[in-house]
Formats: C-alpha cells, sequence, structure tokens
C-alpha cells in the first residue's frame, strides 16, 4: 500500500483546489481555499495545510503518498520557484516548491497550471496515449501547455509554453499585466472576447444589436454567446473574428511542434461551433499542405476542477 | 577503423552538396552536383553515384562508413521520404531515404535542411552542448530548426519547425508557393526584404533615395544593405521593417520553446546591426518578464557549404 497515492494542488488567481489521487485518476478527497485569503505564502501554507493534513491522515499518512505536484501561474519547473506572478498577491519569486516540501515532508514537483493540465489530460483525459499535442486553456487568460515525444516542454529556463502572449496583431490591444500589444490572450480569452464585443459596439454605433440591451458591466462572453444564439449578426461576428485570431495562432503552433491533436479546455469551449468553425477555418487556411486535414481539435472531457487536480497529482508519477 | 565514417548531402534547390565527414566533424573530401540536372530522382541518384561512390572507395569502402545523413527540403523524418518539394523538379511523394539506402547500401537518416542545419550546429557549431535552441535561416526562404532537450523537434508527422511559414501579418503578402499571406517568409527572407524594397518605393513615390538608381530587376537585399549602409534612410527604414516583424516572430518562438539562444545564419545576416538592431529591439519588446535579456541571438560561424554537409552526416551519429 505504500507510495500508492498522489497529492495534485492546483493555485489559482482566485481559489486554490486540491485533491487526494490514486494512480488509476480517482481524486478519493478534494477541497479548496482562497489563494489571496492571507497575504504571503507562508502564510497560505498554513491555511493549506490546516485542510490538507487531516486529509492525508485519513488516507494513511505521509508514508502512503509518492509526493505533491503542483499547477501555479509563473511557476518554475527547474527551480520549483513562482516568479513575478501578475495575479497572484505574493510579489517577487517565492520558493514554493520548498516551502511545500518542509511543510508536509513529501518531495514537489510544480509547473504552471496549464502545463499541468496538459500532463493531466495525457494520463487521464483525451490525449491519452498522444505523444505530440497541445492544450490550451481558454479562460479569464489563455494558457497552454506543450508535449512533444510524450513529455511537457519547459525550456531552458522552465518557462516554455506561454503560448498566450505571442503576437496576432502587430500593434493591436493593449494587455495591461504584460504591456505587449496584440497578444493572442487580448483576443481569444472570455475578457478578450468581452473587449471585442465593446469595440465593435462602439465601431457600429448606428448598428442594431441585442448586446446593446445589456450595460458594459453586464456584457460578458456568455452574453455574448447567448445573443449569437438567438441569431444577433454582431455578436455571430463577435466569435468569427475571435476564431479567425485563435485560428491563426494555432496554425502557427502547429509549424512550430507539429502535433497531432489540439486539446481545448475552459469558458470559452463553451460555444461549441459558434467559435469552433471559424476557428477551425482560419486554421486551415494558413497551413502549409503537409499538416492541412491532419491535426485533431479536441475538447478536453475531464471536469474542469478535476482536471487541474488531475495534472497537478500527475506531475509526480 | 571501422564504422568511423559519415557521408553528408544537403540536397538544395540548385544544388546539391555532399561530403565526407569524421566524427570530429572534419569534411575530408566533398564535391557537388545540379539538383534538377535529371528530370527524376532515380536519375539525381545516379549522377549522385558517379561522384559518390568513388570518394566512399577512397575511404575504405562502405564498411568504414556508419551511414548517410541528408537534409531535404520537405523530408518526412520517420517515412524518409520528400513529400510535394515546392523548389525540387520531383513531384508527388519521393522515397529518398530507401533509393539511397539501396543504391548505396548504407542507411540513411533524412530531415529538412533547416533541422539538418540545427544538428550540425549543436555537433559542431555555435551552439555545441547548448539543449535548447532554435536555428533560422535567413537566405532565399526561412528556414528553421528546433532542438529541445538536446533532441531535434519533427512533430508527430515528422515536419515540425517550419517557422518560416507562421503568419506574422494578418491578410499580409500573398506567399506564392504555399497560398499563405503575411507569413514570415514573406518578409524576413531575401526576397520578402526585397518585396519591401519595391512595395516602399511605391508607397513614397516622391521620396528620393538610393535605391531609384537600380532597375527593378537590380534590386536585391544586397542593394538595400550598400544602400543603407551609404545613408540611404530609405533602405534603413526597410531594415527596421523586416527586424521588427522578424524580431515578433522570435518573441513567438521564445515563448514557444523558451530557447537559451537563436542561431542565425544565411545571406541575411550579412546585414550585421542593420537587421539585428530592430530585430532585437522588437524581440525584447514582445517577451514576457520572465524572457527578457535571457536569449542570446548568436551568428553561425560555420561555412554555409559546410554547415549544410556537417548538419546532414551529423544525423547519423
Amino acid at each position: 500500500m505504500s507510495n500508492t497515492l498522489a497529492i495534485g494542488i492546483d493555485v489559482g488567481g482566485t481559489n486554490t483546489k486540491f485533491g487526494i489521487v490514486n494512480k488509476q485518476g480517482q481524486i478519493l478527497m478534494q477541497d479548496r481555499i482562497k489563494t489571496n485569503e492571507r497575504e504571503n505564502a507562508e502564510g497560505f501554507i498554513e491555511v493549506l495545510a490546516e485542510k490538507l493534513l487531516p486529509m492525508i491522515e485519513q488516507n494513511g499518512g505521509v508514508e502512503n503518498f509518492i509526493g505533491i505536484g503542483m499547477g501555479a501561474p509563473n511557476a518554475n519547473y527547474y527551480k520549483g520557484t513562482i516568479e513575478y506572478a501578475a495575479n497572484l498577491k505574493w510579489k517577487g519569486v517565492i520558493p514554493m516548491a520548498e516551502l511545500i516540501e518542509k511543510r508536509f515532508g513529501l518531495p514537489v514537483k510544480m509547473t504552471n497550471d496549464a502545463n499541468a493540465a496538459a500532463v493531466g489530460e495525457q494520463m487521464y483525459g483525451v490525449a491519452k496515449g498522444l505523444k505530440h499535442f497541445i492544450t490550451i486553456t481558454l479562460g479569464t487568460g489563455v494558457g497552454a501547455g506543450v508535449i512533444i515525444d510524450g513529455k511537457i516542454v519547459v525550456g531552458h529556463n522552465g518557462f516554455a509554453g506561454e503560448l498566450g502572449h505571442i503576437v496576432v496583431r502587430h500593434g493591436g490591444r493593449l494587455h495591461k499585466n504584460t504591456g505587449i500589444r496584440g497578444s493572442l490572450e487580448s483576443y481569444a480569452s472570455a475578457t478578450g472576447l468581452r473587449d471585442t464585443a465593446i469595440e465593435f459596439l462602439q465601431r457600429d454605433h448606428d448598428r442594431p444589436s441585442l448586446l446593446r440591451d445589456y450595460t458594459i458591466n453586464e456584457l460578458t462572453s456568455e452574453t455574448v454567446f447567448n445573443c449569437a444564439e438567438q441569431g444577433d449578426s454582431l455578436s455571430n461576428e463577435i466569435f468569427e473574428y475571435t476564431g479567425q485570431i485563435l485560428g491563426e495562432a494555432l496554425a502557427t503552433f502547429v509549424h512550430f511542434s507539429a502535433p497531432e491533436a489540439i486539446v481545448l479546455f475552459g469558458g470559452l469551449t463553451k460555444a461549441g461551433n459558434l467559435l469552433m468553425k471559424p476557428t477551425r477555418q482560419a486554421m486551415e487556411d494558413n497551413l502549409l499542405e503537409v499538416f492541412k486535414n491532419q491535426v485533431k481539435i479536441l475538447y478536453s472531457d475531464l471536469k474542469e476542477a478535476d482536471a487541474a487536480i488531475l495534472g497537478a497529482s500527475a506531475l509526480v508519477w
């Protein structure tokens, strides 16, 4: 029975989810805390320990565990640090893996949350058995994890796979957190789609649209989705525009690493074909002959909360 | 003495260069033939055999060789085929590795020419000892080879690393061979720089420029370089524009695989700082904090003809 369980911890901008996972990918127990409840990382670890230590005890104690896997924004795979994470309260470089290791007495592997999700898809999700694929999270931001030859790509400094930050429109929208103009995340995230909606409503100010029944504060990617479903043409164009940009970016990724599949997850995927039809079209239009009609676009079938915990835990096996 | 030599063959659009290489990376003998002298691949192999077989004999016969490495456009690493190469006479899918293997009685490894060059840089060039780097050829076209964890990235279908074909300007210049609009190769190749020159001369038709002393046929990337060196402001702007696009693309590559260096070679690199200053600036401007001032831009120090042969031969070790 020894070393048969892993702990997965997913540090998000709002919540940190964690769970006890067996090798078959079953989450035996899980819970969550607010990531920013305390001011500093030490405080965070205390809040975490209050909930996680009893869970470890209920599952046979540390000797029953092989280790802790963590997914976190701006995580450095090699150093086990979280560095300058724009969405977290903790400033500078946090030696998170070391702190967790000390507190729980278990070895820690950490990578960025999107990389962890890719590993989860590979072990337990739609990418099971695939050697070359890329996962893209289309959520509040755009995250990505790249798998080549069955291994996650972390690169020289441990930060590879930051695909949400590539420039897709020269001189385009300013991304406030990064200072980069025209990056994928500025367009193909839930936030980006909302910004496109506001932009289009202002640009075509004479054009009727169901979107005009909402205040700016009420406008979200869901609102745009609902209006598009009701046949609103401006809302449809917002998805086409977003899909065009996303599809071009996917073509770039295909030219780089020649994956057999791209796995999408996150809130925006709920728009289904409204987003995917223009995305696939734009991707195919911008591919070399040798790549055309070869790359599968798949949706993750893991529940979102589960995927994060599973992915993080999968790092330790 | 057995198995101490390799053969490197670089199939180019015009010339095919080949040589006998020892493990220290010394080219003991070399020669070249016209790639398209004969109509089909079988004819090509006969012309090659006439020159290469005597070289093999002079170096102790096949038992002295470990194998043949080939770099070729549109080469499929897994299948050993050359597929739909736009710049070669041979149409369709050519089982080149198999044909060469049969004719010379030696095992053959083949990948695209830019990947082969990357392997050459890794074994014998400025990238010696580096585990994560990307080579970019800025020649008639833009080729690339990606090395991650010390291994060349070929991806699921064997065609990874086609970085010259990523879209850098949405709706931009049409690339005739690929049908893709606004791809890197349309701007950051010798041909692309020339097209920019023609475009700028037409757009700013009232503006004086030394470039106006040349006919359109005389205009080349070298002409633009020479005029820029003489202080011609339009020519300088052409390099700045090209560097801006190239630098943005380099930032995309860095976000993808987090290399420690990018190795440049090919004709355009002769422009030195005229191109490199704006390129580096644009790259840095478009990088996330964790990548800024970390990625070296290096120039290949291998002679161009040698690099191609060395790179191809290095595939077999």
